[in-house]
């Protein structure tokens, strides 16, 4: 029985996990030779984005503060809004505390269309501007797109390419799961990742070009280059392990060597989490959070707090829409998501955490070794931390990958992350209890479902799947 | 690489599913040779729950008024709390509603102790009285204890062993999830559904026995005697599929027959119906609840409603605490849920529903073909009735399961649903959107992980691997 419900686990039929892997081995393509090129150009297009006092945004057609709650609200509802957050919660050094929190409802559709070329399978990527972006330009899924967009709240053109994934039967489904978005910036915020692949002839249009997963992991070394979006939909792909050991799972009942943890004990230990920590996160008006203040740049903290609130004014006119206003969230300085690997009985595990987070579906969501935002180091005692940053930001010899890559730049302004990730492998075994190893290959079964892998975990197993 | 992610999947070495398996097969044991007796005997003690007016809930180290908001909460802030929500969504004939809701932030655990007797697998239930049960005792879990109950906030006596799910290291974790409950009655409730198997001596308390899944079997088609939170525990275990198949999984990719959708298909499904649905529930003061009434005997609905908010007065020795006030949602009249199965390419599929409601913590959990208040039934024209329920309900021939169990006697009154199996192998394939074809392997499956099953069709898959 369970070497059956095994098999019905499997999302993947093996013929696409192997094409899967035989493109991420190509890193040229006849389709996009000289995508350098090609992404240098995009960049060079005229596109603007300028930060403006909030009160600025306030439009009859657009943004405005709506009265009462002092929420910023675009005038049909839609979008995403800024409004207030009170969290408490028996977990961590701050028990209780107020802030501004993005909230978006709908749910986006990030998809992006695969098309075999000369065998091999390539993925439709966006050059795509967007207001908080750093370079402006960056790649994106094929469609990136709200339901406000795509059924044409903002009166715009409908996001090209976005039939493939409303309209049923386009093509084969190789992935579709929502997962979630940044748990301290949004409030229970998920967008759909979606891969369909197609046979027949896809137009191609201005601004998009087909790769491959090896010209793709080569861009993703690059700064600032994959956007988010990208990176969350590629990361559900199961690409093969790194180490390519033939991996026989819950290991210790057929006497092979498996990860230090059988799932089951993985699924076990993620309930204790989740059982441990009480989070309640209740919306209130953004007028009644305490300890951040209204000024003509934005909405700032009136002391610590890492983020502010500001507007923008843009141009572009490759967007749906060739001119708006809109607010952002602007964090202050570089994030940081670090993550710990070594190698345990020659299986490559990753050291992550039960990271709680207010916005959170169900509390916990695993994250990096440690994830911190730089600017806070300065002011935070050596003893205040968090768990192994300085042995992360003290690493020399085995650093496999150390990359900037930039988070959302249509709800985020310059939100910068560097992705690190170290292998030690005299790192310690035991670990605090919010920490666990895991290896690469459970981490990808866990992303095969919603919510267990917050969106840096995501992007950290997508470039470990990429060394 | 997919077959490698396929082993990482299971949660359950071969060895216990062959135990569990065996387990079910024993009808009969040694230990607990008299259960019907036994039974008979403790539900025989004296217990008295009698419905009092709301008002002398007030006391002041109990139940109680909250000024300002008129929720319904224990003194200590504990326990749960009777709120109003205010819900809006796009779905369904109602868009915008009130209603009272049970809230309740703590994480329950829902533990059963295993261990072998002769070679068999028996499984520790109590026999346990809650104030809303029919009947006063039914067979619970081991142990079924919020966190205000093990750590004494009620200043009662700790729950009887507690302490194998608290303290680290006293067996091996068999199963261990988060799960859902009542997404109409209770906002964003779970609970921790917990097996753990012990090789040790384990004291025997007066009110527990060992029972094998055979002997559960045979009482879980006895009205009333399998309480809700046993149900769903014991659901989480791996049982033989009552067809015996060999079962490949994805079989289109083997040629042999699956189940009519691939696991990504039903992934897949599960996703676009969660994006199709958007659901706003918010917590409101229950004073700003319209269309209820607090009257002497409770909060009733106006008009419409199908569940008023009680309170009772209990007595009873064999609890923690020998005498108390609560509140309990008593809902009105029998439910209904009906699951209709088939056979399709020789396996055994269910028909289930996509469900959206407002206490669920993604929107959608996957739900019986109809679920139903049949108090409800007399008073809706047939062209407003759920799809299904006719037919269901005049089924004769192909009644796989048929008993009337109840809902948790610890929140609800006497809450008493009808659990329908019903087999019609000319039963359409085709079938609307919200409502799929899923074998109960791969319902199986998704019970590995929280919140794809709802609680209604968690009870009927255990009904399922029982018949």
């Amino acid at each position: 029985m369970p070497a059956r419900l095994d098999q019905l686990e499997t999302s993947m039929p093996v013929d696409l996990a192997t094409r899967i892997t035989a493109s991420a081995r190509t890193t040229a393509s006849r389709v996009s030779p000289d995508i350098d090129d090609w992404v240098e150009n995009k960049r060079k297009q005229p596109f603007e984005s300028t930060i403006i006092p909030l009160a600025e945004l306030n439009e009859p057609n657009g943004w405005g503060i709506a009265p009462g709650t002092g929420n910023l609200e675009h005038h049909s509802g839609r979008f995403f809004s800024v409004e207030g957050l009170h969290v408490r919660t028996n977990h961590g050094p701050v028990r209780e505390w107020r802030q501004p929190i993005l909230v978006q409802r709908d749910i986006a559709i990030l998809g992006i269309i695969a098309k075999e070329f000369d065998g091999v399978l390539h993925f439709l990527l966006q050059a795509k501007m967007e207001p908080g972006n750093m370079d402006m330009v960056q790649l994106s899924p094929t469609v990136q797109a709200t339901s406000s967009n795509y059924t044409q709240v903002h009166q715009g053109k409908r996001a090209a390419y976005v039939e493939y994934f409303t309209e049923p039967g386009r093509g084969r489904v190789l992935v579709d799961i929502l997962q979630s978005e940044q748990g301290a910036w949004f409030h229970l915020k998920r967008n759909r990742n979606i891969v369909i692949e197609v046979t027949g002839d896809v137009p191609l249009h201005e601004d998009f070009c087909w790769l491959t997963l090896g010209q793709i992991g080569r861009l993703l070394r690059r700064r600032n280059v994959m956007n988010m979006d990208a990176r969350t939909v590629l990361g559900c792909l199961p690409v093969a392990a790194p180490d390519g050991d033939a991996f026989d799972g819950d290991g210790r009942r057929s006497g092979e060597p498996g990860g230090v943890r059988t799932m089951t004990e993985i699924l076990s230990w993620i309930t204790g989490r989740k059982s441990e920590y009480e989070l309640s996160a209740a919306l209130v008006p953004l007028d009644s959070v305490t300890g951040w203040r209204r000024e003509a740049r934005g909405i700032v903290p009136a002391e610590g707090g890492n983020f502010s609130i500001v507007g923008v004014r843009v141009h572009a006119r490759t967007r749906e829409v060739h001119s708006w206003k809109q607010p952002l969230l602007a964090p202050h300085g570089l994030g940081l998501a670090g993550l710990v690997v070594r190698r345990i009985g020659g299986r490559l595990h990753a050291l992550v955490r039960a990271e709680v987070l207010p916005g959170h579906r169900d509390t916990v969501e695993l994250g990096p070794t440690v994830r911190f935002m730089m600017d806070d180091y300065p002011t935070t005692p050596a003893g205040r931390r968090p768990e192994f940053l300085d042995h992360m930001l003290s690493a020399r010899s085995g650093v496999r990958f150390d990359v900037v890559l930039s988070e959302e730049g249509g709800r985020f302004l310059h939100a910068e992350t560097r992705y690190l990730v170290v292998e030690d492998d005299d790192f310690p075994l035991r670990v605090p209890e919010d920490f666990a190893w895991i290896t690469v290959e459970q981490l990808m079964a866990l992303q095969r479902h919603s919510y267990y892998l917050g969106i840096e975990a995501r992007t950290l197993l997508l470039c470990l799947n990429n060394l």
